[in-house]
């Protein structure tokens, strides 16, 4: 059977991006139980920032969108690389996001919703999370957004 | 058997407010294993908030208690609605706080305890729980307080 | 079987600190399932903090290493205090850190690894965790760092 979130990614024209190497001394992916967590990624591409700054002075909340798209691909990545596919996902259980910004700037939903609305798109009824959310004071690197993945697997097939 | 905590509700005369629509594409609450992992909540009341504003500058430590309580309470709504009331719930395992605050503020336990204490007014035994807590720049909508509830649940009643 | 995690601390010269008192109404380490959650520790040492401030004003990087590096002894020092020894430790799963900082400063991952290296050195193969982090703008009593550990358990030995 064909991997579904790999066909919608391809019906919506993207590609998944290299998984991104961890920052530091930690693991990009760690498999407890039936859950699988995912650290936090921020919108790298190519090893760059796609996006730098807060939102509010250097970026629009659209770059937040994009930024927050570009993260949960990253974290789709690291999935798929350490799984080799999205079949054993049962549902996205987890996602938490930090949105760089500055004092004034209240709509963080809408920041998130451009990494909840891709998941929707790709895992249609497996893609339902609880979301955490803040604005922080800044991000490694400078990234406006990062965002951590958790999601309930099936049992490996036999 | 009724449901100790309905009847400790009732005892210190407070009420469930509605659960609260989530503020993007994502769900309120998910179970996954016996996990109960439930959305970040402001304290939103009718939907709106309670307080808006930063603790220290339009608010007040105290405004910063009641609003964690309020938005703990909002964390239980989402639980009732999900489960039709709390006998389920084997233990609160896990509060994660946000506080919007001036650059000074540091007595952000206080505030949590908001939450913390009608937990354990309401659920005794089961309602320890570790917490996180941090001091952030800014949450949506201007609230001063935000917490997340994950629990663990005993399995359904046959 | 002697402990290796006591073992490898007693070779680098360390010793588990006292494990500090919850700052609320809120429970220092709680198991559910094969999870074990730790509340979020900052660099308190005999009660009291060893750095306090923001890194890039009152704080060096390196006064950051070294917070979060206590910070995360004060977290299995919750973890010895609870279970008596590090041996059901099967890995750490997650390692959630915030750094206090000004708004300049970026290199948080720096920081953190101060924590995550020690874990690394004492855990082994067991170390390996997701990370999540973020710059915030403040943490209960000044403190520069605050970490929360969650560690997957082995079965209890009969």
């Amino acid at each position: 059977m064909a991997d579904e979130v790999l066909q919608r990614l391809a019906a919506l024209g993207l590609t998944l991006p290299a998984a991104p190497q961890p920052m530091g001394a930690y693991r990009a992916i760690v498999e407890a139980g039936s859950m699988l967590h995912v650290s936090m990624q921020g919108p790298l591409r190519d090893g760059r920032p796609t996006h730098r700054g807060l939102i509010g002075r250097e970026l629009t909340i659209e770059d937040g969108v994009l930024a927050a798209r570009q993260s949960v691909l990253n974290g789709l990545a690291q999935i798929h690389a350490h799984l080799g596919g999205f079949e054993r996902i049962r549902q996205i259980v987890r996602l938490e996001g930090c949105v760089a910004c500055i004092d004034e700037f209240l709509n963080h939903p809408k920041v998130l919703d451009g990494a909840s609305e891709l998941l929707a798109d790709l895992f249609g009824d497996r893609a339902g999370h609880v979301r955490l959310v803040c604005g922080v004071r800044n991000l490694p690197g400078n990234v406006p957004v990062a965002v951590a993945l958790t999601a309930d697997l099936t049992s490996p097939a036999n």
